[in-house]
């Protein structure tokens, strides 16, 4: 018997075309790009992108909620992983680093065509955000009472200052650059001022 | 006689309707949005949009125009006042945040459409945001060669992070929040690690 984590050949092909729709969906704009693009683009038929996902609202659908997921999987995994609040900021912005170089795809997508979904899943993706900012904030908060961020500035400032510098990633990385994404995250935390 | 520099009902009509196209683009998307909707907002007739401006795409080059000048005038302004590189960084700063949050619908739409655009317009856009990238680049290695930012990591990506920190403040900027344009600033400029 397969246990529900095990990796089936459905979540491969959802996952397939989630990033192809994607694909035609940065490219193109998601109000001018087709299922019959993507389908092509995948190797698939249209009513089997239909089978495995749905509509082209539903694959937007899919991949904003992937990203909502991956942001906050970075956030857990750089809280977990640090013991104090300046490795939990470190390995926030390196997790974080390498999820939108990994997916800068389907995070431009995310950016650029959230406006077209529904205004409930809009709202619980801003509520999500939210989160995102003020847990990071609250991070920053606990350096600046160490002395090691300046006090006398806003720390969702100062957390959104850090969040802009890591999404912005997104829009200048380049697969054929000389830097991965460990070293790009290394020297935004080198530009990072944590004195003391 | 009035010069060319005279302010003229004409580039006032001009600046509203690139305005009103803005906001129209951003919350419904170029595709979606109409020349009827911007007439709408701006109080005009389509016609004399048309002729104030010309057609959607017209629009929309017009606003993409406007933002590489406004960043174009935030970087000369920032080296021109600046008589070291760390002032020239700051002074960067700060035009380049200002220029972004009086802008940040225009931004948003610069972002978000540009790729609407047909490719000779694009290409010189992505050639003077390159200019713009080696052009903090250029100042930045003037810091580290001085020592006071790391030596070891690559200007450019320096460059990118700033430019990303400062970029970003067009997704969650509110009029309404408590700090103004220059107080942001000051925050990004705390946060980045000028030693020395």
């Amino acid at each position: 018997m397969r246990g529900l984590d095990t990796d089936t050949e459905y979540d491969r092909k959802r996952r397939a075309i989630v990033q192809g729709a994607a694909e035609v969906f940065a490219k193109r704009g998601f109000v001018a790009g087709t299922t019959k693009e993507i389908a092509a683009k995948v190797g698939l038929s249209q009513p089997a992108i239909y089978h495995y996902l749905g509509s082209k609202e539903d694959l937007l659908r899919e991949i904003v909620v992937r990203i909502e997921y991956d942001m906050r999987q970075a956030l857990d995994t750089g809280l977990a992983i640090g013991s104090t609040p300046e490795e939990q900021l470190r390995e926030i912005v390196r997790q974080f680093t390498i999820a939108i170089i990994e997916n800068r795809t389907t995070f431009t997508v995310y950016y650029k065509e959230l406006h077209q979904l529904p205004r409930s899943v809009r709202e619980r993706i801003s509520a999500a955000e939210r989160e995102f900012v003020a847990e990071i904030a609250a991070v920053v908060a606990k350096l600046q009472r160490d002395g090691r961020l300046p006090e006398d500035k806003p720390a969702t400032v100062l957390a959104e200052g850090i969040i802009g510098m890591v999404s912005w990633t997104h829009r200048w990385y380049r697969a054929s650059g000389p830097l991965d994404a460990d070293a790009i995250a290394e020297t935004f935390l080198a530009l990072i001022c944590l004195s003391g």
